[in-house]
């Protein structure tokens, strides 16, 4: 699984006065293509919490390049840039539903906790996690 | 405390396509109101929920009569419109920031629950918040 | 068309400290299934508004029975309750996925508006949207 | 004016079910800082959106290094750290109310354009603006 897309139709709630979508929707649209990845990779993201583990957002970028309006759908496309055990990276292009024009790129860096919030080794805690985390990353 | 009233500075992110504040945050506004009236009448939310209290919303009502606009405060007057010991009731009025027009006014319900979401009795469980709501609904 | 379906998956973002779906999403969900309603009888929002009609939201309510968890599926099931050529009213209903258990119900008014937000005759200016919400209102 | 420094108090809807608020918002909250700045320089962007002149998001980024509870208020100390006439960055640090902790910090990329969504010279359009933005800039 070298990358994951996601289909995301846009809501009218997601657009602001300047009748496009509210930039901060793509960091909401990050989350949900990232766990679709996290579903499709066989981790449901609800039931890596129920095993006690969380995975926060540390960082988050996007870099917009063409605006998206309501009645539009978007095609995103996610990949896992990098693990080392510790911490991942995901990339994420935002496309046009037909997959011709890019909307935005952008990323986002995790870690792995435990509920009271105190890092995990997740190849000891979760080795399944781990071995599926290997096989999924960008070579 | 009959009324309290709280201003909010409308933000670009709540408007939409329509140039106008999208309908569903004057709920959120109710909530800001809400948690402003608790925090007046002496028991700021996050201290009931430390308490092991969750005040759920249960129905929630809004009648929208003119448009608010980015660049706009809106005062918002709240009320304790009813209490029996196990159920509450608010009722909200937002105006323009000089009190003169009525952009919208809605209600909101509530219970009182414990950490598992069963009902709590809250004349046993918190007496003094039970005595707050007796002094503070409307007669 | 009785009654429309709508499926919702809910989000991360759309949680709450309570660990819960927050209450002002139904008021976002109404929307999502209102539009999807109005796609399904031939008119999709986008195309509405293109022709120079707004149909804003004059009322909103909701009643919360069962909270929704990060992880489920919402079915929502719509119809038109009443219209009058002035105004409508959709009346929604959010299911469990597999629409055994009621979770929240409610309601939204509207009007239809031009440009200018002035009061538009929907009768003269677009008999075809008048046929169809003639056709779909509950008898 | 090096920065200002615009206080936000934690609402119980930006919270997610980590029970800390979620990380989308930190880029709302750095909107309004952005247009706290604006203000403060003289020009509220309502004024600036009035005069024909759009100023959308070109790139967007955080760093989250402390979670943020609802009951906290955070301080978010803003400065514009370049503008070349076409574009400019602000920058933006949160930190707890007392200023004593940093809870996260980030960047947010803007140009001008016109109602058309066409790249405006400001320096022509609005020499006013120009002139304090060069005033404004960090050296």
């Amino acid at each position: 699984m070298e990358e994951t897309v996601y289909m995301h139709e846009v809501q009218y709630y997601e657009t602001d006065a300047m009748q496009i979508v509210h930039h901060s929707n793509y960091i909401r649209w990050f989350e949900e293509a990232r766990h679709d990845y996290l579903k499709r990779a066989g981790f449901p993201y609800e039931e890596i919490e129920a095993r006690g583990i969380i995975i926060p957002v540390l960082t988050a970028d996007c870099e917009y390049k063409a605006a998206v309006r309501f009645g539009e759908k978007v095609k995103i496309v996610s990949s896992l840039e990098s693990f080392n055990g510790l911490r991942f990276e995901l990339a994420y292009h935002v496309y046009t539903e037909d997959g011709t024009e890019l909307h935005a790129s952008g990323h986002t860096g995790h870690c792995f906790l435990d509920r009271n919030m105190r890092p995990v080794n997740i190849k000891k805690k979760a080795p399944d996690i781990y071995e599926c985390f290997c096989q999924h990353v960008k070579k």
